[in-house]
């Protein structure tokens, strides 16, 4: 993998002169072309060995640049904030909007290549790490980021001769400590683990381009034409970019049942059972979320349903149980400007709450599957591969304690006139119901196929879907209540047990070490 | 993800009565079609839980269609012609040419999901089964296979019901064994294992399609209906499927350097040295074939080269060292009809060997990122991805003991000149020499670069490149043997160690077992 970016590349002083400035015009035509275009974004990663000059390019290319345009993002230690979010949360965060270049220094790759050297995991969570970057970045270049990913490389005697080199100028020794000798001597581990992720994380899309770090003037060239080549070869792309649709069609309805129409929507209970059963159950999620173990997890609660089926008040029934300062509501309508710049999952993992809390998403993730797929706001193969990436997302916040528990509530055709009618007619209701609102009821059984594909699709064992009945409010806002303090009470349940067990395992392997 | 397919559904025989003839009808034209059409293969892969109707739908589906264009391909247990090759070699072997359906009753699906029920195998290994398969499939669909997954499910409580009926009729008694009630117990452990499974292994475009098996008027119309809407979606398209060009360009030459021009190709050596030694390398490759040990592994020698650059004078030398019967060679050319109809792994794959034998490829699936390429007879993006499919493709064997050995001879342009002058004045050579010959040296630089990109993206730890320096004969000819017999060697000692380690990893697990 490193044979190329061994050798001793070279390009001279004044071949170097020659071509700066002309690769440095033609990249800022590139990046204000980029601009002015705004489809797509470029992503580009800076990995590789430590003193091949990724530092150095980084700041290159801000200066042959307008930097103005280039958000370079650092990753180092992850804070505090980041700590308590899902690994990938950070990466989310910086990802660029279309128009502009992300310069990530340091990424995604960093953190499991350096516990792998280190043998702090082991070689199935490395793999799983691997999977987990194909799955990423697999589903950025879908959404259109171009991605470059650069990979700097030394061989060992290169390494050598740098810090030999450096050591020997009393100007430069200074940067020369015990670390860098260190690091040295695990060259040929740290390689070995990083042969084996760059092949397996190199894929038609998303290659490793490896540079030759040695030569400042070579590496320069090397990363400024390949960016260039990148920029004018998508810009100068006539067709818009498009998947082909290589899915094939789900299966059809063939007889009238389905996981909505299995249900029984009227179901019935008396007003004072009600009030009683709702005090109870919101005196018990208020217990639950004052659990002093509840700062080991965080809870994701997710509300979709029919128009008006009465999201809005299951959800302020929830919130009347909780301490304010321990829950945050997102309603989730058309993406704004600054969202529609970003891959689509990016608008929600940029709330996800920090540990002990409550986040509640009026409406969701899936809308990608509900109205964008049932309106034509995406194309199929767009919408298709979003059940994959859908789970993948709620397996990384299941992997890092964050319970999520998803909610449709159902209501019949007839229900739902009654209701719109009923708020066209209350004065204080009139806002909440529009022309929008009838022509998705034009599209019932289209949305109805869509909730049961989704269903079926994204309920997962980490998390399943409860489908509520909900022509009867009552019975509605009780069974979210109490799905949701079950849900609760046994995951507090399972971090008792995974204390246990991992004191158990550390125990084990502390025996078995050696 | 078995929401739906858990649900009582039901067509009663009327209605079925009516849609049938319908259907077979529009399914044995699209049949037809296909087969006119010639441009894709059609793979179905039967899978779920037992008693759902998997068996009586492949049947239905040969008699629906005419079954002299279908190809059923049941895997039970492994044969000891597959135990000897990798585990995906028995899929490889039956994948069905363009214009036909295959029918898969049991897949590459099924041991891992039996193993780890059974807890045979760790959920590591279960996570890079699940890769492999994410791996295959995706390379399926990249060579336009329509691939359709259909999963049979029936709910524990559908499950018992069918045995408790199938015992109460005394026509059907005896199908029902101890087993089956067995299998029942085990019920809720194998939906256990196959949730995940479908989740992570249900992608955009190779979704799983859920069928309820329960009825089977209802699970029959599922599948040929999904079956006739995939194929009319796919034989209608008007447009050539093509994959949009979504990769960025490989980093530009800088210098004039490369691996290639790096090597010294000038290399000497006296007839009489190249005597000797090459007497002592075959005696030494001849013993290390006949050792023991070797029963337990296999090997895969690759060689590619510029034209004349004395492949078939070094594999001669390689073989003359080796028992007749312990040896194959395979010249690779342009692939004929049957090959063409197949994805561009299977022509190699076909030919792996057993245990305790070697296999030589005179050029290889390395056509595809050298020839191909560079003559445009594929796309960028799919020359691009075979490097990751190649890297999987290595990685298997070397999983299932292979050890494989590439070597790359390269001579100079003014050599190969020499030469090619050469075999056009002998006459016993003159056949060696084509027309095509002097075209492809016209690409030189396209094929060096081609080369280097080649070595750079494929040479790994398992299955590195050895470049040889190849103007004098002699010095080449030694360096191929030496190359291969220290790599056998060595092969052999890892047989040893791994031999001992795995004694050691039975012990300790005994030890720590309960």
């Amino acid at each position: 993998m490193f044979e190329s970016a061994s050798l001793a590349h070279h390009v001279n002083k004044a071949a170097y002169r020659r071509a700066e400035p002309k690769l440095r015009e033609a990249l800022l035509n590139a990046q204000y072309d980029l601009k002015q275009d705004g489809r797509f974004s470029v992503l580009i990663l800076i990995a590789g060995v430590e003193g091949a000059g990724k530092g150095e390019t980084v700041n290159l290319l801000n200066e042959w640049m307008d930097p103005r345009h280039i958000e370079v993002s650092g990753f180092a230690e992850p804070s505090d904030e980041e700590n308590e979010r899902p690994r990938l949360w950070r990466y989310w965060r910086a990802l660029p909007p279309k128009g502009k270049i992300g310069i990530f220094f340091g990424g995604w790759h960093t953190q499991p290549i350096v516990d792998r050297v280190a043998r702090r995991i082991s070689s199935g969570q490395f793999e799983s790490h691997i999977g987990e970057i194909l799955q990423l970045e697999r589903m950025l270049v879908d959404e259109g980021v171009l991605l470059l990913k650069f990979w700097f490389h030394l061989s060992k005697a290169q390494q050598k001769k740098r810090l030999r080199e450096l050591e020997a100028d009393p100007v430069t020794r200074w940067r020369v400590t015990r670390k860098d000798w260190d690091l040295f001597e695990q060259y040929d581990g740290y390689v070995g683990v990083c042969e084996p992720f760059v092949r397996k994380t190199s894929t038609g899309e998303a290659p490793w381009l490896m540079v030759a770090g040695a030569d400042p003037h070579y590496r320069s060239l090397t990363v400024g034409r390949t960016l260039l080549a990148a920029l004018r070869e998508r810009l100068d792309e006539k067709a818009v970019r498009r998947l082909p649709d290589r899915n094939p069609p789900l299966p059809p309805d063939v007889d009238r049942l389905n996981v909505i129409r299995a249900l029984n929507l009227d179901q019935t209970l008396p007003k004072k059972d009600y009030q009683k059963e709702l005090e109870h159950q919101q005196d018990r999620l208020n217990r639950l979320f004052r659990d002093p173990r509840m700062k080991q997890m965080a809870v994701v609660a997710v509300f979709e349903g029919n128009d008006a089926a009465g999201k809005g008040g299951a959800i302020r029934r929830v919130t009347r149980a909780l301490d304010a300062r321990s829950y945050q509501t997102v309603s989730v309508a058309a993406p704004g400007e600054e969202e529609r710049a970003k891959p689509y999952l990016w608008r929600f993992w940029r709330h996800l709450p920090r540990r002990g809390r409550l986040l509640i998403f009026d409406r969701s993730w899936y809308g990608r599957v509900l109205v964008e797929r049932v309106e034509g706001f995406c194309a199929e193969p767009d919408w298709m591969r979003a059940y994959a990436e859908i789970n993948d997302f709620e397996q990384q916040l299941a992997q890092h304690g964050i319970l999520v528990v998803k909610f449709w509530l159902a209501i019949s055709r007839e229900e739902q006139y009654r209701r719109f009618r009923e708020r066209e007619k209350v004065s204080f209701k009139r806002f909440k119901i529009t022309a929008e609102d009838w022509r998705n009821r034009k599209q019932w059984d289209n949305y109805e196929r869509a909730v049961c594909d989704m269903v079926d699709r994204t309920s997962t064992g980490g998390a399943p879907w409860t489908l509520v009945e909900a022509n009867n409010k009552y019975y509605a806002r009780l069974k979210v209540l109490r799905t949701l303090a079950d849900a609760v009470e046994a995951a507090l349940g399972r971090i008792d047990m995974a204390g246990k067990k991992n004191l158990e395992k550390k125990k084990g392997r502390k025996r078995g070490d050696r």
